[in-house]
């Protein structure tokens, strides 16, 4: 058993409560200033209202102004926040840190430079005096919030820098519907979460097109899944990240289930449809699009890795590159496929 | 320009001769005796009765009993007929083959013992007189027939020990809707299109059961998709494959495309849903499915690499070995899933 506190009442912050609850937990789950009107219901025994679901009532609830009593003796924080608000909470939750806390990050998107990932974010964020020293341990894999908030079967991956730390989360968390792993790679495991945002809207441009066409085009969107790995091991091993995690849970499983629908995939249908960029994000202002900073992010790392001679973002990204120029360049999408289409690939298979 | 014969006249065939004839090249397409209805249809200008869509006329459509005239004069064989009939077929054409020729098999599956692939098998069949030498090349990658004979954008990949064999093969194929690649890795090329067949059984299986229990289950496919990459690697990459293929086109491209649809996902859905193996292959006996006979093929091959100590099935390939459990031991899919769930993880992920 362990003290637990979740930052963030959104759909998955909820989900990781009630699922640690259920495994006899202690748990607070804590709300931002705009997860009131949630945490407000959900202590009323009311369902969440984006999971639709019935949450454990020995989870405590707090509200914004409660966040020293929530994280206060905690073993372990997690931080289940939209990614772009991390840096701005988890500055606010560290003059409560303790020496012997965890921190387990499920948020998924690119830090600003000088950060690689949001696990190298938040321990810069904490200041370095010894008895401030607190682990920071990421999670990826395939993991819907409102199917591991019903018990639906669900792997996920922990990655620590110290493995240790990673392999307690991965005990601690496991049960007979929740299989864990544990790793070290805490770069592939945090870079897998945010570059399958990015793939995820390249593979719904497909599925708009062929709306558009009305005509299957599950050989393109195969072709584009792949390729979406292929690339994610292009950018992800020069930083220091492992092939296995990309082909495990964090990578391929986790590309996967983005594919299979949500927001990212939304806005790619938008555009494959034939909407404009401009137009698909005025569609869905009031939605949060992770893959749409994520990808200009990506794009910057990636530049920079080019200057480091570490990739060439023509040979070894040119489905990203297609991708960031329907996002940024104001290419339509179908232009995109199809000059996608006309690279000549042989050079990718240098072996012999 | 080459000049080129189709051997089997099902879809895959059919429109694998469609692509190239509209290439420039000039094609014959070879029925069978099974395929003679077909070959009637199409030499009147009909439709082919499975593919639903025109086939040039361009194409020389040729019956069984004109075996000879097909393959006479050919620069390339394809063979694009059930895994099974592979053997038989080609004894057939083997008084024909002359210097110079490339065969191209399109086949998926696994052969009988001692040959590790069906291009392993092929070559064991040409006799091996100097006139006689005949590359065989592997072709993999996500393309329905379907797709490909309508000019939808799809990704391919050839996979000879000789890379020039693929690299030609790729160079005389492509075009703006065909993207195609080379590698020498003709073992991981043929092993993956065998393996994705039973993994998609797999897959349907979590879907089955979804529908059954009438509740969203992509965490539950996401997490078996990302398992049967990584048991693919293990399985292939003792036996000389390379984790690049697998990671490409032929590994998770050829998943991709299975496990969004046909016969392999449809016998493993009806297992979720509760059927018996028994009456799930009554309910589907006048079709064709490869995953079935394959997951007996690739099991009695993990067997004897267990024997020679490259891998261990318990450890790495549990998710196989529930498969195997269902589809021959009459264990329902319910509990594989349920019992592949408690398997401990832990050990995957070696690296510290």
């Amino acid at each position: 058993m362990a003290r637990i506190v979740v930052i963030g009442a959104g759909m998955m912050g909820t989900a990781c409560a009630s699922h640690l609850v259920r495994g006899g937990h202690v748990v607070n789950l804590w709300g931002t200033e705009l997860d009131k009107e949630i945490i407000d219901i959900l202590k009323q025994g009311g369902e969440h209202k984006t999971l639709h679901a019935p949450v454990p009532q020995n989870i405590k609830f707090l509200q914004a102004n409660q966040l020293e009593e929530a994280v206060n003796k905690r073993e372990i924080v997690i931080i289940a926040i939209i990614s772009h608000a991390v840096e701005k909470i988890v500055k606010r939750i560290v003059p409560f840190l303790r020496k012997g806390m965890i921190i387990i990050n499920v948020a998924k998107g690119i830090p600003k430079t000088p950060y690689l990932t949001l696990c190298d974010l938040i321990e810069g964020l904490i200041p370095r005096s010894s008895d401030k020293k607190i682990p920071v341990v990421g999670m990826g894999g395939p993991a819907r919030a409102n199917e591991l908030v019903r018990g639906i079967y669900t792997e996920v991956i922990f990655g620590g820098k110290n493995k240790k730390y990673a392999e307690y989360c991965s005990e601690i968390t496991r049960n007979s519907q929740l299989k864990t792993n544990a790793t070290c790679d805490i770069t592939g495991v945090e870079l897998c979460a945010a570059m399958k945002n990015s793939y995820a809207i390249a593979v719904g441009m497909c599925q708009g097109l062929s709306e558009r066409l009305k005509k299957s085009m599950d050989n393109t969107k195969s072709a584009f899944v792949a390729q979406a790995i292929m690339e994610m091991a292009k950018l992800i091993v020069p930083q220091g990240g492992k092939l296995e995690t990309i082909m495990g849970p964090a990578g391929i499983g986790d590309l996967y289930v983005t594919v299979q629908g949500g927001r990212n995939g939304f806005l790619g249908k938008l555009l494959g449809r034939g909407t404009t960029i401009k137009k698909a994000m005025e569609e869905m202002k009031d939605q949060t699009i992770e893959g749409y900073p994520a990808t200009k992010d990506i794009y910057r790392l990636a530049k920079e890795l080019e200057k480091r001679s570490k990739l060439i973002i023509k040979k070894d990204l040119p489905l990203f590159k297609q991708l960031y120029a329907v996002l940024y360049e104001g290419k339509s999408a179908q232009k995109a496929i199809k000059n996608y289409w006309k690279i000549n690939s042989k050079d990718i298979y240098t072996t012999n």
